[in-house]
């Protein structure tokens, strides 16, 4: 039987409770206790300081009752791996696509995901993003509230279920990346703070206190998220993370956590002899987050940016409310496609400020791309996606941007054939009272946009199963069209060369009056048509039509093209 | 005459008032304000926002009669300089010496230090560096209140008298270097909130809310700053600034403020022709503080260390409360000696968490130090110095550890020669309330080391008085023996070649138990023995005893030290 540990630097005196009782634990060096499991303990254990009530283990690998109730000692012997042949995915040629267990399939589970990694392989795409999986309060919710970090969510299936997913992606040649959250946990259920100095108030993030990285006590509080990134690559072969709002990771000491983690997982990643990627979401527009340490950087692989994401919707939507005013124009967007990111020490209205550094010389992998995600998707009030708001030529032209960029694309489950289904916001308190205020926060948040009543109630389980994918529907009518769009796009893609390329490698030409783009990336150059009429663009010189999302013809050394539409051409 | 323009991006209007009445201003871009100055501005002039009362200028260069009071333009033509011949002064290899205008003279004036300059050359030092006298409450103060980050005090003299000093200084071959604050502003008499978003409650400081250099608006913010600095380098011939507490400044934006600031100032260094250097204190043990831009660094020049003085003090003193429980043995001030400083990622019992990163490859230039400074003597709660606490022979010793460091030596006014004075912590809140609260929280700050009643009541201009030099001491009995021995470091220190070096150039060998410590520089060797009783010190191999704080003997290859004894050796 295994050895259960507890750090809990400010307490006298530490037990384990299980249904046999209360045993002594022993004091350690640095706040620590341990003891030997008590036999009880396989079937639930908890950890109670100087007398006080039981509370689950901060590092719980399993909550197979959920958040307040006993932790579970993961068997090592339960699974019976069968990747043994998998050695890693290699994310610079590689397309994501990022999915959330509870609405992506019928079941809502682990389990349930298998069932559709088929499709996920026909359709052409490399990587599985897991939203965040970690337990968290109820049975439904997107997983950024969660409040035990190491235990896979009881309601997806538990650490046998992830395991189970991760063999069979592996076993289909699929990745798997997995989004964790390093900068606050959910606001019920959170039992860390009975235990040591996880969390302080020098800095404020949106969600709450901020995680204490640089203060008294931080190194066990660095370790317990760098440990947390090791257990689930290790113990779970997953192939990477993404690390999520790491700009509310307040850290002013000298090694910033973030450059110590990446450390740690590189060195992992030689130990267990396949690459481990870690994936920053980051709205600094800092080329440090991905530069690599030798040049001052925290040498993480690759970060988010939004800004691509928002100069397509915007030109696509014409919307322009909150930051979306930064955006707006073709030029915006031929400067998130050049260089990664269009605010590279620019002004930002939205921000009243500069913001960002030029990302010059940093690769096109550096960057994950989407012009759909759960965020831009499920943060609107209505949980509209891109297709509900504009229509099919539209999400065609803005997949084929995505999809030929010179970054690393990502997808969101059911874009592909879009989708009659929305993403809304969901949770499933059980603090009828923190229920309350997430429901009228929701309401409150959109209130200049959406009548208050209209706003989905994010406790009522229908908003959950509305936010459900609906598999049958891609089968027909303008589904089917999209979902056979973004498979050729993909096709092309992989077969044409047309992965992420390395810095300056492609050039993007534009007339804002006119409302064309063209990037142009080697032999082969993506014509894009952004406005409502038919537009004649000059590509200068001759070529073929490889692939055209409308009706498209070449007219000397010009191509027309249809409303919204995209083509690619090749040579001469 | 000159144009008078302010920044309130939040005001509808503004006015500039003096004795002739109000004037409205033009509007423009991003929240400025402008107009031709009035006549009467010339004898002072404040700024009213949107009708309200009038407030002197963020921007005041001069307030001659105080904080609150009306600013005055300067007058460009009122000081001729003579140091037209002055192309700048060589950092690393210099020593600095550190002073308070007010209480480094009889006249605690700007002319007052001119009257003593001839004393800082023949003691030998290269470098005058000035605690803060930008324009603070009341007549007296360590400078770190204030509130008029442009304007030189008015009772040290104000502009002219500034003029004078630099120009004084430069006429002998000094350099000048001052302290300006730009992680806070004092608690009484700062005006800036009323004029835009100066400052955030994103961040804390201890001393109140942080500067805005990251937030909407923040543009301005840093400009403010960045312009402070070029003013006083390119506006008083300035040599460089060293920059109060820089860990309390708090930028999460992808250019760091400090950053942005070195960049500009090694651009107007070129302009100007001449070196301006930027010396940080910093408690972070961080490089990129000092790294070159090009390697990820924000590209200062050099920062304090403080781990060489804890490290001395400690061992000299024997106190071990506080953060010195950090320090304490020979092996400490080894490793400070070896690497500029002793946290580069160690675990510091004090912070209760490991703190720093390696400095390695850092050239010891980049390195400040001191056995004594403003910090460390003043913020005792009887100002004690080092001599105080110790004695001659102590005092000795940590002079000839610091001034033979491979680091940039500061001296504290009044070290050289262990004045009888204390440096206590004064000062003249106009504030009746403010006053008491300063009163009340020094003496709740050291209630477990002095009784409260023997701390002294910063307020009181009597406690000023105290830590004013008595110039006629130096001149006899111990004063004046240490004095020489001072005298005589920096002259060896300058003329056999051991200014600061580069990294690796030096090595460091101790023993702990006999307490003796031999730092090896080229071909000399400085022998420290660190304990009370005579000490045998091994050095392997004769040479000759070229300086020495007592009687030494060379006996074979070892030295012969008295306690607290310090020789240094050249050859063979």
């Amino acid at each position: 039987m295994t050895t259960l540990r507890v750090w809990a630097p400010n307490a006298t005196a530490a037990e384990v409770v299980t249904s046999a009782g209360r045993v002594p634990m022993r004091s350690e060096d640095r706040g620590w206790f341990s003891v030997e499991a008590p036999p009880e303990a396989a079937d639930g254990y908890q950890f109670s300081l100087d007398g006080g009530p039981p509370r689950p283990d901060p590092r719980s690998p399993w909550q197979p009752d959920g958040i307040d109730r006993v932790s579970r000692p993961l068997d090592d012997g339960a699974f019976t791996w069968t990747d043994a042949t998998w050695h890693g995915v290699h994310l610079p040629s590689s397309t994501v696509y990022e999915l959330h267990v509870g609405t992506f399939s019928e079941a809502g589970t682990f389990d349930g995901v298998i069932d559709h990694l088929d499709h996920l392989v026909e359709l052409g795409v490399d990587i599985v993003e897991l939203l965040p999986v970690a337990e968290f309060p109820g049975r439904r919710g997107w997983g950024y509230d969660g409040v035990q970090p190491y235990a896979p969510h009881h309601a997806y299936g538990g650490p046998a279920g992830l395991a189970r997913l991760v063999d069979a992606c592996h076993n289909r040649g699929l990745g798997v990346v997995l989004d964790v959250v390093y900068n606050h946990l959910g606001p019920s259920g959170n039992h860390l703070p009975a235990f040591g100095p996880y969390f302080t108030d020098t800095y404020r993030t949106p969600w709450g206190d901020a995680v204490n990285v640089d203060g008294a006590g931080s190194d066990e509080v660095r370790r317990y998220l760098i440990d947390n990134a090791c257990h689930w690559l290790e113990r779970y072969h997953l192939d990477g993370l993404r690390l999520d709002a790491v700009h509310a990771i307040f850290d002013m000491s000298a090694l910033h956590v973030l450059e110590e983690l990446a450390a740690e997982v590189d060195a992992l990643s030689a130990r267990v002899g396949r690459p481990l990627w870690l994936i920053a979401e980051s709205d600094r527009n800092d080329p440090r987050v991905v530069l690599p340490r030798e040049a001052g950087g925290y040498g993480l692989h690759a970060q988010w940016s939004d800004d691509l994401h928002h100069a397509v919707h915007t030109l696509l939507t014409g919307e322009q409310e909150g930051y979306y005013a930064d955006y707006g124009t073709v030029a915006h967007l031929a400067r998130a496609l050049q260089d990664g990111w269009i605010y590279g020490r620019t002004w930002s209205p939205a921000r009243q400020r500069h913001h960002g550094k030029p990302a010059a010389g940093l690769p096109g992998w550096r960057f994950v791309v989407s012009t759909q995600n759960h965020d831009q998707v499920g943060n609107r009030a209505l949980g509209e996606r891109l297709v509900h708001l504009t229509d099919v030529p539209r999400a065609k032209l803005a997949a084929g941007l995505v999809l030929l960029s010179p970054f690393v694309p990502m997808l969101f489950q059911g874009e592909e054939w879009g989708a009659s289904t929305p993403f809304l916001y969901f949770t499933d308190h059980p603090d009828p009272e923190l229920g309350e205020a997430v429901r009228r926060g929701r309401r409150e948040e959109f209130k200049d946009f959406v009548q208050p009543d209209d706003v989905p109630d994010p406790q009522d389980e229908a908003t959950f199963r509305r936010s459900c994918l609906r598999w049958e529907e891609r089968l027909g009518g303008e589904h089917a069209e999209l979902l056979a769009w973004y498979r050729r796009l993909l096709a092309l893609r992989r077969h044409a060369g047309l992965a992420a390329g390395p810095a300056g490698a492609h050039r993007v030409a534009f007339d804002e009056a006119e409302r064309w783009l063209v990037l142009e990336r080697g032999r082969h150059r993506v014509v894009a048509n952004l406005g409502p009429t038919p537009r004649r663009v000059p590509v200068g010189g001759a070529g073929e039509v490889v692939l055209a999302s409308g009706p498209v013809e070449l007219d000397g050394g010009d191509v027309l093209c249809p409303p919204w539409g995209l083509a690619v051409l090749v040579g001469p």
